[in-house]
């Protein structure tokens, strides 16, 4: 059910937003592709298929620890292209600067911005510049849509994960959310926790080049792995186990989620994906992720199951089992 | 030069605005596309060529006569898709929502956008939807990005005008910045001035059917038909004179302009089209946008010259010669 008025957990990445989400944008869009949720449309152009996804970054604040809005900017909207399995090739960029923002604060965002498109192998091709009065934004936002091209007809989209496939992590859990959050709040104790922001379409490549049966790729980005696994689960069909002892997660960043009553499970991540992949490919695509840039901590951290369909559940290092939730409410407004 | 903080004449489309995308977003981006400030990108993708196009929507009001952000945000994406010659095909769009705007005004935004995207002929394809606090936006900032398809390799980008082509213009001047500007100020005299924000990708079409060689289109937004034909004449190395007495502009317009101190040409149109025609073309160029949706006003409103590269001209009703300036500093923020 909507409510009446937009409230910060509509942005939150968890229940309210795909509330949102389904009930107001895909039912008054309807469009196939938007109906399948999916991070990126694939789309027929002149007989070749392109990938095409859209994010607006809004991130506060705009510096953090081992990133920025514009490394953020390049980074979301590559991978979300990259889900797909397609190669990013060109990025559009819109800002929204505030009137009052220092043009020395927005030539560093810039910098970044290129430094990640290098990175990730993409073009900036257009873009557009608007500006509000003092009051009406917070320095600077920033949407990037990235194009590519999808080679051959395999889809690759949140439906496809089948019982007995493995779920692949690309690293650990949590460290850009609480890199923002430490920044915002001054938090002393996690100084050196700093944002995982990083290109990813080179490691789905490999996965896809290791693992050609990959059915699927998601980012767990807002609402976290949580939201992520959730949304695998509902649009597959299936239930997915993760096993807590095989996630990734520093120990600085499972400090401060206790510290801070955050389930890493929710806490937003820039720079990990998500790979689900059938059993007899997961350990080539294991390896294709680990020895691929910002893959090193890669681990299997679950597998898909045919009982209860769209259900997520953990087993506990305790040798419990519980439901891994998606967030409800909002844990931490503006983090991407 | 730049100053040292973002002013709202940055986003005014005046001479300010060009600056900052020539110094900085041209010059650190640094991509052959986003140098030849074309509208929209023209790029390869496995074999065929595609046209990108990006604009974010800032409009205040939200609502106004004749439109509200919703149509403009799917008319102007489209726009600028068609001014490449491409026949738009696909939107993504990014939202910010404020906290506190009120869901019914969404859903009349979306149905605003349903509407015009079906007038198009687009698919709105991927989305994404943010949100900020209670004051930082302004109820709802729109991105909207667009992918169209180029049939064969005919370039018609802005350097394509050449001495002896004529200037078309597809209808009236000002409607859309005097129905804002009315909006906002609460001025009575300019009840009925409404906005022109419409889709002009099928007149487009029908001016390159009857009328192959057509060089080039803009559509003149923000800093008006000023900034356009500026724009063109610089990146085409021609001047472009143009007769005011043949110019369409309503009398309620005109009028407005003179009590509020604007110039005219200065003032954002959002459906409206430049095209420039090699002279043995222009009749039937002019046939093409009459016949078309949104045509019925067209004109020919100017002729490219050698002489004096980069300079527009206006013969005024008056037998003089002014000069054509673009937009200094601000004149209506916040117009799309």
């Amino acid at each position: 059910m909507l409510s009446d008025k937009i409230v910060l957990a509509h942005g939150s990445g968890g229940t309210l937003m795909r509330t949102l989400i389904e009930e107001l944008f895909v039912e008054q869009f309807a469009d196939p592709e938007l109906k399948r949720m999916d991070d990126a449309a694939t789309l027929a152009v002149a007989g070749s298929r392109i990938a095409m996804s859209t994010d607006t970054y809004v991130v506060s604040p705009i510096f953090f620890p081992g990133g920025d809005i514009g490394r953020l900017a390049v980074c979301g909207t590559v991978n979300d292209v990259a889900t797909s399995g397609a190669v990013p090739l060109y990025l559009s960029v819109g800002f929204i600067l505030e009137e009052g923002l220092p043009i020395a604060d927005l030539k560093r965002v810039l910098v970044s911005m290129s430094e990640a498109a290098a990175e990730a192998g993409v073009r900036i091709v257009t873009g557009d510049t608007k500006v509000v009065e003092h009051g009406h934004g917070d320095g600077v936002y920033i949407n990037t849509t990235g194009v590519g091209v999808l080679a051959g007809d395999t889809e690759r989209g949140a439906a496809n994960c089948k019982p007995g496939d493995r779920v692949l992590l690309s690293g650990t859990l949590g460290d850009h959310g609480i890199a923002v959050v430490s920044q915002r709040e001054g938090l002393a104790f996690s100084t050196d926790i700093r944002t995982d922001a990083a290109p990813l379409n080179h490691l789905v490549a490999n996965v896809i080049e290791a693992a050609p049966a990959a059915r699927c790729f998601r980012d767990p980005t807002r609402g976290g792995l949580a939201s992520a696994l959730n949304e695998l689960a509902v649009a597959s069909g299936v239930s997915i186990v993760v096993e807590e002892s095989a996630v990734p997660v520093r120990a600085q960043v499972q400090g401060a989620c206790e510290m801070l009553g955050y389930d890493v499970y929710q806490v937003a991540n820039e720079g990990k994906m998500i790979a689900v992949v059938p059993a007899e490919q997961t350990e080539a695509a294991l390896e294709a992720m680990k020895r691929s840039p910002y893959g090193e901590d890669a681990a299997i951290i679950g597998v898909v199951e045919e009982a209860s369909p769209g259900k997520v559940y953990v087993n506990t290092r305790f040798g419990s089992t519980r439901i891994m939730d998606m967030l409800v409410g909002e844990q931490l407004p503006r983090i991407c």
